[in-house]
């Protein structure tokens, strides 16, 4: 069983306060485009993030806002701008990295918060029984391509009714693969 | 039977002729340190590519000079200058892309040679035959890594007795294993 797997560029989650810290008081996030997951969507605000080397500028917003800030880079992205990121799953922020958010009307330091996200599969309960995997499971998905075919191994599942089923990388993980276009994955079993 | 896993950042080879229009004409390359592969070295030279969108400073340029001039980039960096590259071998430039390289004394515009390298091994003809694999033959390598273990499928492997044994990988391909310090790599049946 195949399912699609989406390639996440770089992005920030903001809370409501540092949203209105970022792009003052009065701010709501603009819909730009819905989002594979239900209720997520990218938003038309951007933001520049600031590390101790340089600065990666019109960083998207996704939304809805969050409890926490929270910045997703791929490890290329933090080395960028000199940002030593760990590998973790989204809202697993403890100890992770600090840097500066600067939006139009404001900027907000945040002292954790950055991370490589850790490649994973959204899927609902039906989904998961199909594929035969469980909440928190990790396998190995192959991506085929003409090119670079690849097999990604420590891939979480993640299983929720709030989910659809789909599987996200970050650049680096989709350039491996020489991901363009619509890419699907299958579970391969090693 | 594990061998070395190598990340090439993004560098350069030059032709006679366009070191010295990049560095005056008296310029020869200077050897900062060996890289595995016999007689290959990095150098302390440094030039900027430029693409139609942006450029990237301090490319290192590996020795010695070749019969053409080639750029490997990842295609997070061609992305990020506005470079659509292609993935090849080195040295299989026709038709690549085109860019501007930039030293401290003139420039070059080479209409072809900019690439995303195909990933690779480097073997003598011993390896290949401890390897159980042959020259042009593609074949899949595991990196196991705490966080991203990663199978690499169409992995070419080079023979020849000028070769030492070592798998080159670009920087996209590294991130996405979570690969620091020193890798290792292992061909596996699939």
């Amino acid at each position: 069983m195949k399912f699609i797997v989406e390639t996440s560029a770089r992005h920030v989650h903001v809370t409501e306060a540092d949203l209105k810290t970022l792009f003052g008081n009065d701010a709501v996030l603009t819909k730009k485009k819905d989002l594979s997951q239900p209720g997520q969507f990218a938003c038309e605000e951007r933001v520049t993030i600031v590390g101790p080397k340089n600065s990666l500028a019109g960083v998207s917003i996704l939304g809805p806002t969050r409890p926490s800030t929270q910045v997703e880079l791929s490890a290329t992205d933090a080395r960028s701008i000199g940002i030593s990121a760990p590998i973790r799953e989204s809202g697993d922020t403890k100890g992770s990295a600090p840097c500066k958010i600067v939006g139009p009307k404001g900027e907000v330091e945040i002292s954790e918060g950055v991370i490589v996200a850790k490649r994973h599969i959204h899927a609902t309960p039906a989904d998961a029984e199909k594929l035969g995997v469980k909440d928190k499971e990790v396998v190995f998905v192959k991506v085929a391509t003409p090119e670079r075919t690849t097999i990604y191994g420590d891939v979480v599942v993640r299983v929720s009714d709030k989910f659809a089923l789909a599987m996200h990388i970050d650049t680096d993980e989709s350039n491996a693969a020489g991901c363009t276009g619509t890419v699907e994955g299958e579970i391969v079993k090693l």
